[in-house]
Formats: C-alpha cells, sequence, structure tokens
C-alpha cells in the first residue's frame, strides 16, 4: 500500500502550515461581510481585543494582511532606522535571515552567534551590551524553527530592558504553544501569527507593540506608509469606528476569531501543556529508537515542533518522501543550512496531542527501516507511552 | 422592523469585498495542507494554470499573498525604474492614488486626467505618447471603482502598443465581470484579484505579466527581492517542483480554485452577460427614479458596480445607513474626492444577478424616501424590470 | 438571459424545503462524533433543553430522526388507539391527508371540514364536541401550507381542553415562524420540525408531548415500539446519560443547535416579526398588482407562506417554470386539490426578510406578462414597500 | 493530561458514527435545494446512479429517508408476508434483534445459530434449506458488527440462490469497505447506509433491490404503503421528473454524493484495501500484545472492525473510559450479549488508515496498564509495523 503524491495526506505533522481545527475552518467559511460593514468592523475589533488578552503587549495589537514574513519585514522596515545600532541574535536560519531585513534602512548591524543547535544565552547577551553601549535594538527568534531550538527569551528580555535597548521578537512558531507574550519577556515588538499554535492557515501577522516601539516608529522617517509593508497605517485600524488603510483578509479575520476562541476556551495553560507533553514524548521515543535530537542539549528542544538529526546514511528528503508514501504523514525538512541534515514534527495546534507523537515515531521507525537503517519502534512507542503516562 | 449595525445584514450588495459564492466559502474550508506537500503544490499549478486561461497572459500568472493592494504596489516597485518616465492616466481616485506608487522609485511621472465622472480617451493617450517620445510606461485604471466608470482598456491598449511602451494595467474590480485580459488589451502587466467579481473573499493579488514586463522587472535594480512585495521571487512559483519564497495563503488559494471552477464551468461570457444586464437593469431604474448616475455618459458607466449621484440635499451616510438599518442592505459609499457625492451598488460575483438590482433600488427608494426625498420606487423596478426582459 | 434547470437558482423561496441559515449550513459541518461519546451525548441533551424553551411542552421535547412527516405518522400510530373516536379538523391538503395516518390503529374519524379556502372556527368546533361527547382526540394542522391558511390554533385549543379531549396540532411549517408553542395552543402533541421557519434542512421531527399525552402513548398497546416509528422508545433519549434506541442523525442535531442559537439570539418575537412583515408586504403587493390571494379572508393568510390564486388562462406549472428561467427564483406549487390553482411563496427562516417579497413580487410580475398577464409591477411593489415601511 | 468528557475527542475510532470525510462536511453545508427544484432533483438522479454502480443491484438503488435500522425494518416489513418462512442466519446481536422485524408480519421465523464469536457455514445452510423446501426467506448479517466478524456471503448467497428462496442482506458495516454488492453475493435485498465506511454522518439508508424482490413487495399486501417505512414508494423517486413520496433529506444526499465521489475517485479496491490493512494490522499488534480478538478464528474476523476480547479483570466501560481521558481516543463497546466482554475499534472510511490500529493499540496499551493489566505497547506496535509494512 503506498500514498501517491497527488492523494491528500492523512497526517499533516508539519512545522506549518499545519491543518486547521476544524472550528477554524468552519470560521473560514463565515459570511464575507463589506469591510466596512458595522458588524464587520465590530467584528475586528472584538478579535482585536480577544487578542490583546494573550499578546500582552502595552497597547492593542496590530493584525497585519499576510503572513507572518510580512510581519517581519514590516518590523523590521518600521522600526529599524538608519542611525541604529541593532544586536541579532543568532542561532539559527530565521535568526540570520533576519539580518537581511534589518539591515534595509542602512542600521549598523552587529550579531551574537551561537551554532545552530545551540541557544543564546543571556549572560552573553549582557556582555554584547555592556561592551556595546550604543546598541538601540536587539533582535531575536524565540523559536528557531528550521533548528526546533527554543531561546530562554525571558532572560534574554530582561538583559536587553535593563540595557535600555527595544526588544524585537520573532515569536511565529513559539505564540500559541508555549509561554510566551510581550509582558512576560518584555518585548517591545513581538512578531507572530495564527498559522502555527493557534490552527489557523497562514495569511496573517500579529504584532504586539509597546508604546516605546510606537513612538520609536513613528519617529522613524523611513518606517514604511501608505505601503502593504506599513505598520503605522494600522495603528487604529482595530477600532470600528475607523478606516482600513486597505481591505483586511476578512476570511482569515473569521477564522482567526474562531482559534482564538477555542484557545480561550480550553485555556492557554492547558494548551501548552499538551504541547510540551507531545514534544517530550516525541523526544522519548527518537532517543529510545537510538535517534538523536537536533538540539546539542534536550532543555533547548522547543515544545511546539522537535527536530531529528539524520542518521548517517540517510538521505533526508527521501526519508520524509519514503514517510509520506507509505504512510500517509506529511513531515517538514530543515531550511538553509539545516536542510538535509533534520527532519522536523510539528506539534502545533490540532496535531498538538500527544498521540501524534506515536503517529510520527512509527513512521519515522517504518521509513528508517525501509531504507535500511533499523531501529526498534517498540522501544520508541513504549518510551513516548511512558512520557505520555506521566504527563 | 430595524436591522441593528450588529445584525448580520441580509444583502451585501457592495463593490467588495463581496460575500462569496457558497461553493468558495466551502473551498475556504478544504483541508489545510502543508505548502510543500506534493498534494498541494500540485493544487498551487493546476490553480495557475486555471487562472492562465482567463488572464491570457503571455506567461504563467503570479499569484501574490495579499489582497490586489499589495499587487498594485508590487507592480509598481517592480515594473518602475528610477529612469522611466511613467504617464498615468486619471480619471479617478483610485488611478490618482497609483501615482504615489509610481513615484517611489523616482520615476518621472506625467498625468492625464480627466474630471472623474469621465473616462479616458484613446485618441488623448495617443496625443500625449506622439508629444512625449520618451514615455516608457502608461498605467490606468481599467475600472476606476469610486466612480463606477470603465476605461475603453483595448482601445488604450492600443495606443499604447504602438507607441512601444510597457502598458500596466489595475484591473481589480472588472477582471471576471467583464471582458478583460492582458491579450486583447495588450496589457504588459494586469492586476486583479479574486475578491471582487470572481466572488473570492479578499486575499491575494493575481498578476499577467508579458515577456517584456519580466525582462524590465529583472533589469530593475529596484525592483524588491526578498521581500513581501516582490513579484520576481514568484516567478517560478506556480511550478509543482519549485519553491515558494515564502507560505502561501494556503486556504485562499484552495478558495480560488473553487472559484475559478465555478467561474469556467458557466462560462466566462455567461458570467460577464449577467454582470451587465444587473447594472443596465439598475441604470434604467435609478433614472426611471429621477435618479441619476455618476458617470457623465451612461457609456462610461461599468458594468460591474453602478455609482448613484447623491441627490441634493441628501446626507449620503445617512442614505446607507438608512438603507442597512431599514432594509439590511450594504452599499458602498465613494471614496476620496467622490466620498459623499455618490453611493455604489455593486454587481460583482454572486450578487451579479438582475434582481439584486430591484433589491438595491427598493432599499435606495425607501431609504430616500424616509429622508424626504420621495421617488417613484415601482417606476424604478419596473424600468429595472424592463431591461432585465430584454436581456 | 435564461438559467437552465441545472443551473442553481438565485433565490429559493419556496415552502420548504428552504435554504438553510449559512451557520446552520456550518453547523452541519461539525465533527461527527460517535453517538455514545459523551460530548455527543451532552450536546444532544443541550439541543433538547433549548428546544424545550421554544416548545413549552409539559415535558422535555422528543427528536425523532426524520423529517416531519416521521413525527405526524409516529404521532397517529403512537396516540391513537383502537378505540379512539378522532375529531379531524380539515381545512387543507395536509389536514385532509393526517387522516389516512389517524385511521391505521382503527380509530372512528370525524371530521369537520371546511373550503380548503378557509380555516376552522373555534365555535364550529366546540358545536362538534358538544354533540360528540365521545370524541378523545382532535387533531389540526396549524398551517396547512398548501393553502397557505393559518387556523385559531390557540382558541381551538380552548375549546379542545375545555371538553378534555387530546389535542394533536401539525405546526410543521408555522413553528419558529409565528407564535406557537404546546403551552400557549394547550397542545398535547404538537409536531414540528426545523425545515422550515428555523431554517434547517430536512431531516428531524420535533415532537412536544403533554403529561396525559405520555400517559395515552404509553397505555396504546398499538403505539410503535422497537420501530422508527416509536416515539416512546425516545422519551429519555434527550438524557446524556441515557441511551438511544437506535442512532441519531448527528449532523442534523449539530445543524439544529446552531438554528436555536441564532433563534434565541435574535429572540423569537423578533423572528416572528420579520416574517409577518415579508408575507404582509408579499400580500399588498400581489392586491396591488391586481392578483389574489388564495385565503378567502386575508386574516385567514399565513405569516409563513403566501399562497397567490394562479389568474385565469395561466398554467400554473408554466407560471413558475417561467420564474425560475427568466429570474431563478424557486417557488412552490400547490399540492393534491391545490395543485395547479396557486402558487407559494414562502417566507420561512432566512427569506422571512421583507425584501424577500419584492424579489417574489417582480419575479411573478415579470413572468405573468410574459405569459400574457400583465400586470403592474411598480404597483406591486411600491405597495410593499409602504407596508414594510410601516412595519 | 486528561481529556474532559465534555472535550472534543482527538480520534474517533468507533464502529459508526465515525467521523466523515472533510469532503462530506462540506457537502453537506451546501446550499440546500427545494426538493422538487430540477437542480435538486438532477442531483438525486445523478446520486442514484453513482449508487448504482457499486451497489450493482439488479435495479436503481432505493434511498431511504433515515438511517438504515430504517432500511432493515422497512425491508422486513415490506419484503416479509404473513405466510413467508424466513430462514435467520444468526450469529450476532444485530442477526439475532432482526428476529423482532421479520415477524412483524407473522411469518414463520425459523432460524440457524451458531455461537456469537463464529460465522455462518454455507454448507449449513444448504442443509437447513434442503430439510425445509419451504423456505421462501434467508435473512443474514454480512458483518455482525458488535462481533466484529464476517460471514462468507458470497458462499451463502449461493446456496440461497441454488434453493431459490430471497436473500436478504444486511451489509450496514461492511458495504463501502470490502467486497459486497448485490450481484457478487446475489443479494435480493441489500440494506447498507453510508455512515460506515463511505464516511458519511447516519440519517439514511441505501437499498439494492433485485427484480424478485420488487415482485414480491409489490404482492405484499402488508408491506408499508404511505408510510415512512415503504419502500415501494420510493421505488421511481431515483428519476429527476418523478415526486418524491416525502422531502429527502437534501443536505444527507449531498453529503452522500460527496462520499461516493471521493470512493469512485480512490477507487473501491484501493479503499478496500486501506480497510482490510488497517484491521490486519490491528489484530496483529493484539495478538502480540498478548490479546485476543474476539472472533474463535482470524478468518471470521472483519476488515472494518477489530474486536477485542476484554481481558480477565478489565471492566470493559472502564478500559473505554480510561483510553478516552488519557488519549482522547473514542471506541466502541458489545452490544446486547457481547457487551461488557469486548471492544471495538472501527476501521470505517476516513479511520481506515494503517497507522490508526497504532494510534488504538497505544492507547489500549496505556489504558490497559493503567488498570492493571501490563501489556507490551512496543510488541504490538512492532507487530503491527511489520503488517503494515508488509501490506
Amino acid at each position: 500500500m503506498r500514498y501517491a503524491p497527488s492523494d491528500l495526506p492523512v497526517f499533516t505533522l508539519t512545522t506549518g502550515p499545519v491543518d486547521a481545527y476544524p472550528a477554524v475552518l468552519r470560521g473560514l467559511a463565515s459570511t464575507v461581510l463589506y469591510d466596512y460593514d458595522p458588524a464587520f468592523q465590530a467584528t475586528y475589533q472584538r478579535v482585536s481585543e480577544k487578542l490583546a488578552t494573550v499578546v500582552k503587549a502595552q497597547t492593542m495589537p496590530v493584525i497585519l494582511q499576510g503572513e507572518p514574513v510580512l510581519g517581519l519585514e514590516a518590523a523590521a522596515a518600521s522600526l529599524i532606522g538608519a542611525d541604529d545600532v541593532v544586536l541579532n541574535l543568532v542561532n539559527g536560519v530565521y535568526s540570520k535571515g533576519f539580518e537581511g531585513w534589518a539591515a534595509r534602512n542602512g542600521a549598523t548591524i552587529l550579531e551574537l552567534a551561537v551554532p545552530y543547535d545551540r541557544v543564546i544565552d543571556p549572560a552573553e547577551v549582557a556582555r554584547v551590551l555592556t561592551a556595546r553601549p550604543d546598541i538601540t535594538i536587539v533582535a531575536a527568534c524565540h523559536h528557531d524553527t528550521p533548528s526546533g531550538t527554543i531561546n530562554p527569551i525571558a532572560e534574554i528580555g530582561a538583559v536587553v530592558a535593563a540595557h535600555g535597548a527595544l526588544f524585537l521578537v520573532d515569536a511565529v512558531s513559539s505564540f500559541g504553544g508555549m509561554m510566551v507574550d510581550a509582558a512576560s519577556a518584555q518585548i517591545d515588538l513581538l512578531i507572530t501569527g495564527p498559522n502555527k499554535c493557534l490552527g489557523c492557515p497562514p495569511g496573517l501577522s500579529i504584532l504586539g507593540v509597546s508604546n516605546r516601539a510606537w513612538a520609536t516608529m513613528k519617529a522613524n522617517k523611513l518606517a514604511p506608509r501608505g505601503s502593504i509593508l506599513s505598520i503605522l497605517d494600522w495603528e487604529d485600524a482595530w477600532r470600528a469606528d475607523k478606516p482600513f488603510p486597505f481591505t483586511p483578509s476578512v476570511a482569515e479575520i473569521n477564522g482567526l476569531e474562531a482559534a482564538l476562541d477555542l484557545y480561550l476556551a480550553e485555556g492557554p495553560e492547558q494548551v501548552w501543556a499538551r504541547h510540551a507533553l507531545t514534544a517530550a514524548a516525541c523526544r522519548a521515543g527518537l532517543k529510545a529508537m537510538g535517534l538523536a535530537i537536533w538540539a546539542a542539549e534536550e532543555s533547548f528542544a522547543s515544545p511546539t515542533a522537535t527536530a531529528m538529526r539524520t542518521p548517517e546514511g540517510i538521505d533526508e528528503a527521501e526519508l520524509r518522501a519514503t514517510v509520506r508514501a507509505r504512510y500517509g504523514v506529511v513531515l517538514s525538512s530543515g531550511r538553509g543550512e539545516t536542510l538535509g541534515k533534520l527532519t522536523r514534527i510539528g506539534h502545533m495546534g490540532p496535531t498538538a496531542q500527544p498521540l501524534y507523537a506515536v503517529v510520527a515515531l512509527t513512521a519515522l521507525a517504518g521509513a528508517l527501516g525501509a531504507l535500511g537503517h533499523s531501529v526498534d519502534v517498540g522501544a520508541g512507542v513504549a518510551a513516548a507511552l511512558a512520557v505520555i503516562d506521566a504527563g
């Protein structure tokens, strides 16, 4: 039995897009209202207010009408001026990639880099900030997805705050699946989206902005205005009585409301717990099968995705193709420097349920065996189950 | 009986967003696949190929992941270089507004402008082009929605082609509701979206690009790359075997496929006919009620929206609010210079059905009467019905 | 322009099935749970409790798993024993048709009949009951849909209660669109369904049962048990801790919950008001066009459907076919004795919005004209609008 | 981590209702048309014709508007007359239960019974038929779901055909998941439904009827007419130009069409193969964990459900409750005589995918362990994976 590439997969256990919650799909199918209809304007404000309770920024969240790369590019373009000195904390492909956007307006970019299987040490950040008092902005990626590693963002945030720099954080693939918000981590510009752990399709960015970040963006002459890249244009758009700079993505907003309703009804802590437990079960299973996670230390590993180091002699692309063809399971590859070196199993939104770790482990074991790298699937599943049962 | 602002309206007869076709809503609710899943990559290529049959550009259409303001801004930023001389044809708020994007890279902007209730005369374009042989790009808006007027785009296109300039056309709110494609109008860069006459929600841009336009964009050092504004990055993304620059809006793509399937099954000519008939019925009804359309001549009026000139003494915003409160009907206002001067009735996608003209006429008549401007609703509906019956 | 029979219609203005509310369609698309899953059992109890607040019977409503003909057949088979003397109140095709089911168990059937364009006079009922003290059950149809007439059910209920007979009422096409419940009309066995004024698809029956009706059914040896026709088997099925006799229609139950949520959120009185206003506008419009309603007196006419008497010389089937072909509007025919004599316009659930009366009037006027029976559409719409504006 | 009873389960691995395919859910959400609208009448005929290709009866399938208990009751009431001698083949709760419906019209009921963990031997049927040449009808249940056992229906059918009796078969929970149709098994009246292996919600019955069965039903004076239980009334209802006896369940019909489209696109043999492989993997896993299937011989076991014999000392209800609470997995209990003695894992429609066997095995192992009956989950999953990989 084989699944053809054109067959719908049975399990999409990727690092995003993930399949949306059924209730979100129904939300997307809601009546499309005119954006200036008062019923939609009220919806937009209501969604913004629900978002505010979980983003916890000093001001009302901004929703941008494109998936989070828009949010990231817009954040860099808006916050970083030509005179800024930016410390970019690099521990993976995405944090490294941010440099391109950060440099667009001519700022000076400094880098604190560690190998891509490690995380940033807050003490190192403190040392650099002490050495360079001229640093005005620190940028970090909370979950550098192509490595499946999680930075200690609250600890870094405390260091940045003590220094007085602005803290810009890409929390795209951690937000909604673990504890992270603008308040707890003292983030001035938090960028995320609903298409990872909130279980929506891609299409929106969510920004949490501090008062200082607003002031900085407003003072930045290079900050986009009259552009899809503008954050400034959307400052008041959340208010039912204010215009939109351009047409918001009505269906995605409806889907987002459904996702927020699910998230708040289940309770964020409960949601985070099932993300963490699924990841822990997955790591335990891999280890028991003699496989390694990518992260140099288990404490670096993300609760929202598990990166498995590709065993010697295995072609990573062939591994994923085999997993899909034999079991109907879709996994994610690495990106850039990690491409070909690891396979990622997403634990995001609807797939952050512990038994999905068992599905992934079984499929990986079967495919590895088929490719000549036999592992003990029984040991893997037993170890995962032990973690789940202790959870 | 009154409809509260928070009540869902009964009829959304706006100029977009319009309510989506039910089949499109179901398409939006389809399983969200991982963007690199082969089943989704095949979907993306299939959607692109269906689009190609209707956009009729020389190359495969580009889908950008944001509503058409993204397409327009990206088109300007990509096509227009610092050395270009752009002739912007202005007959309304949207064509005038394009100037801001066109000028971004430092090009010289010339303008051929007419009053906002008129359309561009191709002979005038020819005269300007003869006078200014250095013009390299001509920009036009096919349907300047805030005026409800339609330019003779194929005739203008012939003039531009004869001159040898590139022709950039905003066909956002005409495409899919009337005859317009890159081939018939000799358009080098056609920008549209599925959220008007194709009956999708807002969230995507569609671009039809000629070979010359690709060459020009590639040669343009200022054309965005590595940005949400990049068209270049998406050149090959339609191919199932090529990567996406960033995550496409999976649900919107699924919705677009449903819309294209409807459009092709019904037959474009048939779809255009019902748009045209609905608009004709609407205009006839307005006239019979002693109301004026905004367009200076009826031949200027769009088949996809009807702009009614606000009668003396009527507050336009109050008129729309009354229409909604009394009848549950949502109409569109003007924009910018036309704001307060006209009310627009959309005939787009699912609402381009002749009897919706009767709904709009009845609601307008009732609201005008309530505001002290009595009109003969019977005459209006009878005139509309006569047009429908002759259609 | 013509709509082909295979084209989806634009407006379904029938007497049921009507198009469902969009929120109901989304409800139908909810995850299908196992019937014995505690989450579904809780749903079933919750739906039953919401129903109870609007059915207002002495006991918890019973949901049967088939459209209301099941409810009617089951009610007759369960309530009426061989020794009963049933007074069947006949003023239309449906009330007459009930006789077949009522007689199944061998009961004596008496009939109080009036012409099918009239309604039952409670005083007449009182006279018959006085003359026949042996009558044990009185059966009536609240809204005899094929005639579009409404019986004064509360007044009849008072007479029946005074006599001491059981009162069985078919309220299928009135419930949810006007005031009627088991308490206000002293109904012992009320049969309705969600597929008319509640705006669901057909597939369920809803029964409101008095304590006496339960006792009578339990004592009736001929009452179905172990059958799809059994009401008795479902007595406790509403309780989350009790089994279902057989598998309930899970999707339809989900749809019903969405419909009840809409109904309760809008408020029953508000819902009834828009049904009544739509019907009143429709009648006024017909009259102004020189057309007659079927009901002998306007006070007999239903607020949930308007039956138009077919003008001399018009073929009723051809009229409806013309309405559909020219305008995409679907109307209902008569049934049985009224077939060919009238056309019905439904005002039910989502189509009980006043402007739909205008849509129907315009389409009827156009089609009548096309068939050689010209009417003044303008007068019709103006009259309808006047009623709406006064509403 | 625990799932509350009110939480939506993560995996519904029951023997029906099963969760519907997503495409079926979208089908259910389609526009609800008036049943007499030509577009719906064409849909109904088209669905019937698609059904005909898979039911393979001599005549067009009949769709009854209620879940398959309606089909079974109607079949018994319609086919079996007072003078018939019915041989009821009993090897489980459902086949035994059919006796009640079979006896309704006063027929003589004979029984060939075997223990509920065994299947019917065609040679035994032949012996009984030889001994009782007066047998006119033989009734069997293909898949007696409460036991998870499959009768050799084609072999029995050949014996019945040789005898000349009519063959009535309940194929509710096998049809669509394995080879069974009216032609291959010489069935005169096949009763099934879309809510098991076709992946629809419950709400319809499907009947395949031979010419002889039609003749017999028509000659049967006791066959229901003018009733929800009538099959006769629906004989011609599949034709677009014929009336329905009463309103069909429009949404369920739309859902059924989506299910048939999926089934035919995937290919029945392919669908059956994944049902069989899932069941085989499940059985292998149970065995490897030292657990027993209910069926006395593995060859008796169904490909569409696996019944696990409850280990000594385990409370079956507690086991399922534990599976749900700890892992979010819903399984089915036994029924009647098998209640408390076995737990059933469905492999039906969307859940007939091999890795779901692993999900079920893991959850069962975990719950058994929690209840003090430790099993080797690793051995179970490894055995299941070996079967899958060999499949």
